[in-house]
Parts: C-alpha cells; structure tokens; sequence
C-alpha cells in the first residue's frame, strides 16, 4: 500500500478525552473515529487488524467442528418475552420501536434467537452435539462508554452456542471451546487467564472469564504465579479426545477476578500470589435448560421421548480483542503487533521523495516485498523525515526498511525492528531476508 | 462437509409465506430463517453464498483502489440535521432513543456519517481523488417487507463514496465505479443492465441502477436487444486510463426503468425493444456538493482556497443478491448456482450408509477432493436415496458423484451436473477429472 494514496489520518496531538493508552493510540494511529458515544467508525488500518483477529477466531472456531451463522441486529421483543428476559435486562438493552408499533431491540446477545433456529431445525438425538455461532455487532446502552473500543455500546462479538442432549456431553462441549479458546488467545499472541466467574443476567452453573493482564484493566485480578509460564505450547491437541487434563490444568489453581477474589486463598499463596489489572477477553457458560425449556428446544431421544437440550454460550469480544492487545503490548511511540494480527508486515521509507534514485530504489523494494506477497506499506509521501519515523513507530510497522540518498550512495539500507527498537545499516539483500524471518 | 455433522435444516414443503421462486428456494433449501418481518438469520449455507459474493465484491473495489472502512449501524441523529435528511427521510427510517434521551437511528445509507470523517481527516486536494467504501448492515423500515432477503428490513449493502476536486474528476471516479460494477456482475454470473435512474432521496444530477433480467422482478423495464449480448467479454481494461468509452458503450442504447420509460423511443426501436422484468442489484449516483457543503467537507485547493468536494456513492445490495441470483437462475428442483458463488463445488452421495465397503469407497472419495482443495459437500446421511437426490438439486450442487453397491461392484460411479441434469456412469478417475474442468 503507497500511504500517498491510503487513507490513514493520524494525530499529531493526544486526544484529550481518552483516558488509557489504547484509546488514545488507536485514535492516533488513525485507525477508529468515534461516531457518538461508545461508537466507532473502523478506518482502513483499523478494520485490517479488527479483520484478522475476526479470522483468526473463525479458523478457531471452524476447526473444533462449530458451524457459522449469522443472525441480525434487530430482534423481536417477543423472542426475549419467551425467555423472560425482556423485562430483566434493563437500560443497556436498545429497545426500538418499529414503523407499526411493534417492539423491536438491537441484540445485547442471542440465546433467545439462536435457541429459537434450533428448536425449528433439530428434532432428533442423533443430530447432536451441534454448535452454532456467529460473529455480529452487537449494543449495550452503557451508562458512561469510555475507553474507547473497550467498553463501547456498539461492539463486534463471536458468540458460540452448545447443543447437548445431556450434562456430561454439554461438559465435553464446555470443554471443547475452553481449550479452543485458549488455543485463539495464543494465536493472538496473548496470555489470557481463565477465571472461575458469576453468570449474570445469561444464568447457569458453571462459567468461566477469560482476562489478559494489563497496566490498565478494569478489574483487579489476583492469581497463582505459575499461570504466567502456564500454556498449551503448541500441543497438537485432539479435539475429539478427552479435554478434561487440559482444563484441570488450567483450572486447579487459584486464579480471581475482583468479585470473586478469596482473602484466605490468596494469604495461602504466599510468595506466588500475583496481582494485577486485568481486561476480559472471553465468557463462557454453561446453562443447562434455562433456555431450552421455556423455547422449547426438545429433541426426541433414542427412547422417542423429548428431552429438553443442556446448552452452553462462548464469547469473544473481537473489536475489544483490538483495545486490549494494544493495552498489552505498546511503549510510548506507539503500538507493537503480535505477528499474527499486525496490519503491515513490512513497510518501506523514502527519505527523499522527488529524487529520481530514491524513487526507483524504493519502489523497486516495494515491488519486490509485493511479489513475495508481504503485507507492506510504502511511505512515499512528501513529507519530513521525521514525521515519517513517528508513524511507522506509531502504528507499530514491525519492520522498517528506511533508504535515502546516503545510504544508495553506499549501497546500504538501514533496517529497524520496531519492537527491540534496534536500527542497523545492512545490504538490501540481508534487509529482505531479515524480515522474512 | 459432512452432512451428518453439518447443519442444514432443508424443509420437505414450500412455505406458504414465500411468494417467489428465490424466498421459496432459501427457506427450503435451509439457507435463512425469519426472525421478524423482514429481518432474516443466515443458516450456514445462506452465510456460505452471502460471504462468496461479499468478496467478489470487495475484491472488486480494491481492484481500483477504493479503501475499505466499517462505519457502525447506529448514527447519531444530529448528523442527519446536519444535513437536513433528517426530517425528509419518513418512517423508512428506524428511529431510536437511547438511555440518555439522545435521538439515534439505524443507519438506512451513510453519506452523512462518511463525509464527517472526510472532513476530519482530509485537508489538502493533494490527498484526492480518494474513494473510501464499507460492507455493512442497513435497516429501512419498509411498510411491507416481502420477496425474502431481497426486500428486506434488515440488509447487508455495500456502499462507496467518492471524494473529488472538481467535477471533471467526479465524472472519472463515477467511470470507474460503474466499469467495476459491470465487472463485478459478471464475475457473480449476472448480465446487469445499466439504466439511467431518478435520485431519490440520495440528490444529484447523474445516476444508474443495475438491473438484472429475471420472470419476476419488481420493475417492468424495456431496453435496446443489443444489451443481451454485450459484456466486457474479459476485457483487460486500465482502470486508471479513460473509461468513457465503456461507459459510452453501456449507455448509448436504450435501457429503462419502469418510472423512466419513454414510448416513443421504444417505438422507434421496433424489433430491437426487449421488455422484461427487472430487479435492481446495483445504484450509482453523482450528487456534487449536496452533503459536502452543508458538512464542512472542504479542502485546500492549489492556490490555498477552500474547495468544497465533489462527491458520489455507489451501492450494491449484497444480501439482495442472493436472492436476485437464484431468481434469475433456478428450476422445480432447486438452485443452479454460477460457478464462482456456489456454495459448494462437488458432492460426494453414499447411497448406502453403514455398509462397509460403500462407506470406505465413498470416505476415499470425499478425502481425496479435500485434497485437491475443493469445497466439498458429503452426503453420508442415513436417508432414503431419493431424499438425497432431492436435497443436493435444491442446495445446488454443480456435480454430484453418486456412489452404491452396484455402482461398487462394477467399478464405476455416475456423475450428474447440476446445471444440464445430465447423469453418466464412469470410471472415478474420469468423474474427478470432469469436476475438475
């Protein structure tokens, strides 16, 4: 991509009303607009990084056997009149009242929805276990929004549904995206920590929150210290296998969120006590029948009897994922990509635009990054040298390979490596390699 | 895909609600449900189709440029004062009230919300022509949604807008545009008519819809014999050189709308008027300065003077697509998919379930189409021969290799295609060539 021609509007001033890290360099780094409060617009460099956390989160889903749907925005009153959750859900639920006075909302979540497609289409045992999702924007009325895609109104989530016939198939499908779920998290070059959690207004009986520590959560967590080098280390897992070893591993030792947090334990754990902020990532639960049973989602069972199903729900904040990696992983230039989900893999600065040399040197590398198929982007704008620096830095370039008539003068490039902050002149040859590495 | 795992709720009768071939043929064929009037889930085979065509489509705008963004569902309503369409648009709006007493509305296009972020981020015509597009759900509050997903409530558009100097280079950015959107409806398999069209309530001085021919389309149009032959044949075409000359092609000739159509040139065609029915899948407008004025989207020309920019949108109806798609190609038994949406490309039909070496023979065949990279349907449901039959015409399977014990024993599978309902015996070699083609 030549930034001459992209559209990436970056701030050279601190947007005053953004109060963490992530907010405000996400702003900067032109990568979301707020519409109103809690609302966002994804500009290109933003929708790049929203898209590929979206796909990461698909492929992981789509391969422990999940199928994809996708259910709208606007639900009808009398879906959530069934499960009797109209009433309880409060202010954060976006009622609309449609052309002919029908009652209409902007789904904070879809139980009551996807509950109501199963119990259409399944009638019999033998076509479970069956687990649904889809990944939608969803609207909570926050009372005060703030931190930007953190706590939005508008929001991108994945939310999975189980379908079992009884509780201990319904465990094996807990199990099944709690281990998914680690295995998303690795992929997006996070450590998230599951915690034991409240249901709130979804119920049920077992649940857990997944949180990544931060210097700036919303909650303050306490945990055993061996869940920092706790992971699955790409273990080759079988999905279709026992799962349980997996989740007693990650589930045996202390680990709380601010609500949950247990004194006693905590004075136990003497020296590998450890506390910090943390931001949640991801909720399961597990609920049995509360939906099931007043929708009416039976299938007949091997005996021909109806048997209510035991389900479960599985989320994902995607557009929140976006915050909370850059919450996570930033310095006071700018921001630092996971691999995985970096919107630019590679980018290539002229230092002199206008000069001919310059020009064909550069876009000489630019093409031949292109045929290698990296993601790159070329600042071939007219612009000062350091403006340029300050924007690679800023939106978190992993490599930088930076050219200017010296260094052509001397057959050289100078290559920086936005994490580690080093910067070293080499050959164009050793620069390319480098960043294919 | 395993039919016995996937989830394809296909239904044996023809809904009664349904009034055409293509809102029968996608709740029968599994592909969408109803939630409210108007307002559809897509089940994963719908969802399958919708994504296909999404990214030609993208594919399409990036080809020439365009940068794509995500602007939220829910616009502020103080953006639409701004504008003045606030008050204009009537009760095909969803208007909202948040918890805050705050006047929201579910976005029914985005001119307003697109050009506030130009201005905000745009500055100097050197940044121009710029053409920015997004994805994403729209919600008009028809008085009487019917014909399935193609005149729903809720509905996934794609919608351009164009940002130009002055109005030579709009005209160019409208060129563009419409050459692409001939090319992205033949890469969909579609012949689509360009037809001049009334503004509405978008404003401007130029625009075209798309139509596509199909029994029973809302619009009764008339147009000039030629257009049913003429394509960009795979032209290779320059899409930064002039592309008048295109565009002067495909609209030369005679082509009307309902509301535009002109009696005495149609009688002046004589012979060459062709009357059909049309639907609408495509609408281009240039509108000016309409929305730039009003919103302060101005920027600095050469000699430092603020210049309000020259604007146009364009939109293509994705979700409507589909349903226009198998409106215009379908019979009694189902959907014929154009090859480059079809959901999938060959299925695999065990005729005899459980019995060993049927199953073998049928999973070999399945694994290796996996491997040659194919999307693969594979019927290995206990079920009655015909059912399956009935089931791959209705989802529109291109190819279906059927495979049972007689078959097994004389060493041959038959072979039928979808689109000519031709059935041949042949050797599996020769079947997997011929669905390679």
């Amino acid at each position: 991509m030549r930034l001459s021609r992209y559209f990436l509007p970056t701030l050279k001033d601190t947007p005053s009303e953004a109060k963490i890290a992530s907010h405000r360099l996400m702003l900067r780094a032109g990568m979301i607009r707020q519409s109103s409060s809690g609302v966002y617009s994804w500009l290109p460099l933003g929708l790049r990084v929203l898209k590929k956390i979206e796909n990461i989160v698909r492929e992981e889903q789509n391969a422990v056997g999940c199928h994809e749907v996708l259910m709208p925005t606007i639900q009808p009153a009398d879906l959530w009149q069934k499960s009797g959750r109209y009433d309880d859900y409060g202010p954060e639920m976006l009622r609309i009242v449609d052309r002919h006075k029908r009652d209409m909302l902007y789904g904070p979540t879809n139980e009551e929805q996807i509950t109501e497609i199963f119990a259409s289409s399944v009638h019999s045992y033998r076509e479970l276990p069956q687990i649904l999702y889809h990944i939608q924007w969803k609207f909570r009325d926050e009372v005060r929004p703030r931190f930007g895609v953190m706590r939005g109104r508008e929001f991108l989530m994945k939310d999975a549904y189980s379908f079992d016939i009884d509780k201990e198939s319904a465990r094996r499908s807990y199990n099944k995206m709690f281990v998914s779920y680690l295995k998303t998290y690795e992929r997006l070059g996070l450590k998230a920590i599951p915690m034991a959690a409240d249901t709130g207004p979804i119920g049920g009986d077992m649940s857990h929150e997944f949180l990544i520590l931060t210097e700036t959560g919303e909650s303050e967590i306490a945990c055993h210290s061996d869940f920092i080098e706790m992971s699955l280390a790409n273990e080759d897992i079988d999905f279709k296998g026992n799962l349980k070893p997996i989740v007693d591993r990650f589930t045996s030792k202390y680990a709380a969120t601010d609500e949950m947090r247990d004194p006693e334990a905590e004075k136990a754990l003497g020296d590998n006590l450890v506390t910090a902020r943390g931001i949640e990532v991801g909720h399961i639960f597990n609920f049995g029948t509360k939906y099931s049973k007043p929708m009416g989602a039976s299938v007949a069972g091997p005996d021909g009897k109806d048997i209510d199903v035991e389900m479960g729900s599985y989320g994902i904040g995607v557009s929140r994922l976006v915050g909370g990696i850059i919450e996570s992983s930033h310095d006071e230039n700018g921001i630092i990509w996971p691999d995985s989900i970096s919107p630019f893999e590679v980018g290539v600065i002229n230092l002199k635009v206008d000069d001919a040399d310059c020009d064909k040197a550069c876009d000489d590398i630019y093409k031949t990054l292109l045929e290698q198929g990296k993601d790159v982007i070329y600042d071939d704008r007219d612009d000062r040298a350091g403006a340029k620096f300050a924007d690679a830095d800023l939106i978190g370039v992993p490599w930088q390979i930076i050219l200017g008539p010296r260094g052509l003068k001397n057959g050289v490039v100078e290559l920086k490596n936005r994490k580690s902050g080093e910067r070293e002149e080499l050959s164009l040859e050793s620069a390319l390699s480098k960043t294919s590495e």
